[in-house]
């Protein structure tokens, strides 16, 4: 009632075998490379902002006007050593992919570029809490389930991802590269809500719920926009230049002014799509062209199929709801 | 190549200016005041909780008949002494928000009241038992790709969901504060399943797949109803009253009868909207309005615009699909 | 201030209510058994072969030429020995409930079956790797937003979901139970993406986004199929014997062709439903009949209500959508 020793001799032969797909072609294997940002890193790196930008809620307890600035201090002190390491490694990968080189060697002082980039994005925090208090108003405000702002701040999934999103937004303004899609995708993983970083978007954002919300690349949202679970702002269809690669960098997204509310589900696409200012998009609509300020679109008295009464026998009719 | 000292030299002054945000009327910082319950110790109290409802699944193997009642006691006396801690730091929160007074001081005496509701608690861990009993075997006869009873207990998320609901459930019914929300945003997180604490839900509940799934406070759902992935159960609009605040408390989302089947991506909104005993609302359909019992609900044939063929340049046409 | 000792002398009482409920019949209780497979050791183990898969990318920096055979040689034999353990206990547990017995003892060498089936597995790595660089190549060529393949590897969700629903469906080929399902649901758990271990799907497989995708467990799919967030493919319905149990196994979820992309929040149902080769089936579309090849499949112009203008007293006009 035990493995055999002597099937487990095959198995050096089996590492030979795996080892010699790790080619120099091979797309998926990352040897012999200057390293790239830990994810680890980052994740501790996010969290350590989180505590300064929402200082007594998680992690620390007994914090007070005594000893704050000590707590501040020696967060951000490490949050700079941090920061200046992870960012100059993704410069360094950048410039090797953008070079096709695979040399970690360079002439250009990557540390001193990541510092710089480090001490800017905290230099944004006090103007980030300063948004991120407009979020958690209209989060209290927005949801009649919400007793206090306290419980926004500790357990709602949609400041948490805007949280994350307007941290990576920054480095997307430093030009930091691949840092900020690692924040929102682990934002995403902890709340099924998918912001790109490369989006802008104004105070007072509350997204509700929440999982399944998709938010693209090139999207533009005003102030004290509300959305809902499951609302797709996404592309229509992708361009390609005439060797068949995609054209990237285009607006693909919608424009969404102030003052919107989109309900559960709704899906609104493409990159010349404006929904105008205090519209209202009904929960599970679908629009790929623009919609006047001021204006609600529900969808129609749904066509549906009822098939009533005890009987599986008796005749379809045709529901009349009225929305 | 390394990152420069004095540039480290403008971190204090950056540190007082970020501190200096923190001011009384700042809503996001939690400074000086009595401390919040601990997310960490809540999430291991609903690991302890669910390895007395399922014993012998997850963490502690090798348990039997002969050790058993020495594995539930010491569990059982923890949980006592962690429940009474956090259930008593969240109602000495929720006593100063709601006398808006800043004193971790006060006449009553929490440590009291938290034991009697953690005892409470405790207490109808036989009565969950029994009904969780009744989810797992819904989800069993529900779902043809599951093979054991115990397949559903180890990994499906619905049933982690649900599981956490009821513990959380029984927590308001018992007037805890701020714990119960903590306790389904977790299970949120780990499952995209969205079930809010105040929502009364009977016995042999099933939600399968389950992501994207949002239950609302004020839903009440009879025995023996099924839901699948992206299912919402919500608000049509809020109520407010004259100062323009959001009304808070109302029913307004909608009764579920006995036996009622909710098919992929539905929603179904208002508090006014019942759906009769044994109905099946269809996928992707969208109600406003109460369905008699015993109706089947489904889109009418969409209207699809398809462009068929090889050429490009074909002609729409309406496709007559049925379905 | 403080808890009362005396009311903690109820709980020795309570405890043997609770323990009293772990009744043989009782399903939700798993003593005395046999030890199921280690969740925690399912997971190590994904980690440890995803290691493998994309060397270098994510937990051991450093990697090059020179150290890499020792790295994976020594992971592999680590490997070998946790999914011999880790299979021979699901093996025993499906022999358990296959012949209703309670008996960890039995005739078959679950070790020895354990390890062949161990091994099998491990000696598929190349070939996985093969297959896993085609979707990485997929999400580069599909996603505008993407600027190097590194990124797809590192933090998208749906390399996540496809690297664990591609070892998992292995095992599944190798008719080892209980653990596939662990495994995918556990990536269910990190990307809301739920891909049944069961389903067959061919190469050049991408998900965008992701979060909400259910994949049944008698999927057929083809190559370079691109699916968005929210889609289903999912069954219509489930038949039933003559006693009124399910029906397990038959097709009941559909076939979808080569170079077939579905839009967000599409639904396609049913186990004689096929998506014909390089068709597109739009953005909340809902099916649940054949499409031919070549064919797009979109909403015809919603039935839109728009309420315009500042004044809400206007007219209800009918908006004309053009999609």
């Amino acid at each position: 009632m035990a493995s055999d020793v002597r099937l487990k001799e095959q198995l050096p032969r089996l590492t030979e075998r795996i080892v010699a797909t790790y080619t120099p072609d091979d797309a998926i294997n990352h040897l012999g490379h200057c390293a790239l940002p830990s994810y680890e890193a980052i994740i501790a790196i996010l969290l350590d902002i989180k505590d300064i930008l929402y200082p007594g809620y998680r992690r620390k307890v007994g914090l007070h006007a005594g000893n704050i600035a000590y707590h501040v201090g020696s967060t951000i002190d490490s949050l700079h050593d941090q920061l200046t390491t992870q960012i100059a490694r993704a410069l360094r990968h950048e410039d090797r992919v953008r070079n096709k080189h695979n040399d970690c060697e360079s002439e250009t002082d990557y540390e001193a570029k990541g510092q710089t980039m480090a001490i800017e994005l905290l230099e944004r925090i006090p103007a980030l809490r300063k948004t991120l208090a407009t979020d958690v108003q209209a989060a209290y405000e927005g949801d009649p389930a919400c007793q206090t702002t306290d419980e926004v701040v500790f357990c709602y999934p949609g400041i948490e991802a805007i949280t994350v999103y307007r941290i990576a937004h920054e480095l997307v303004r430093l030009d930091v590269p691949f840092i900020p899609r690692m924040m929102t995708e682990w934002a995403h993983k902890q709340t099924g809500i998918d912001i790109h970083p490369g989006a802008t978007i104004g105070e007072y954002f509350f997204i509700d719920h929440g999982t399944g919300v998709v938010v693209g690349e090139t999207c533009e949202i005003g102030d004290h926009v509300k959305l809902y679970q499951g609302v797709t702002l996404g592309a229509l269809s992708f361009k390609t230049d005439d060797s068949g690669e995609l054209i990237r960098g285009q607006k693909r997204h919608p424009t969404i002014e102030d003052g919107v509310v989109v309900y559960a589900n709704a899906t609104i696409l493409g990159g010349r799509t404006v929904v105008g200012h205090d519209s209202v998009i009904g929960s599970s609509v679908w629009i790929t062209r623009s919609v006047s300020p001021n204006t609600t679109v529900v969808l129609e008295q749904p066509s549906l199929r009822v098939r009533g009464g005890a009987s599986v026998n008796s005749v379809d009719e045709h529901a009349n709801y009225q929305i």
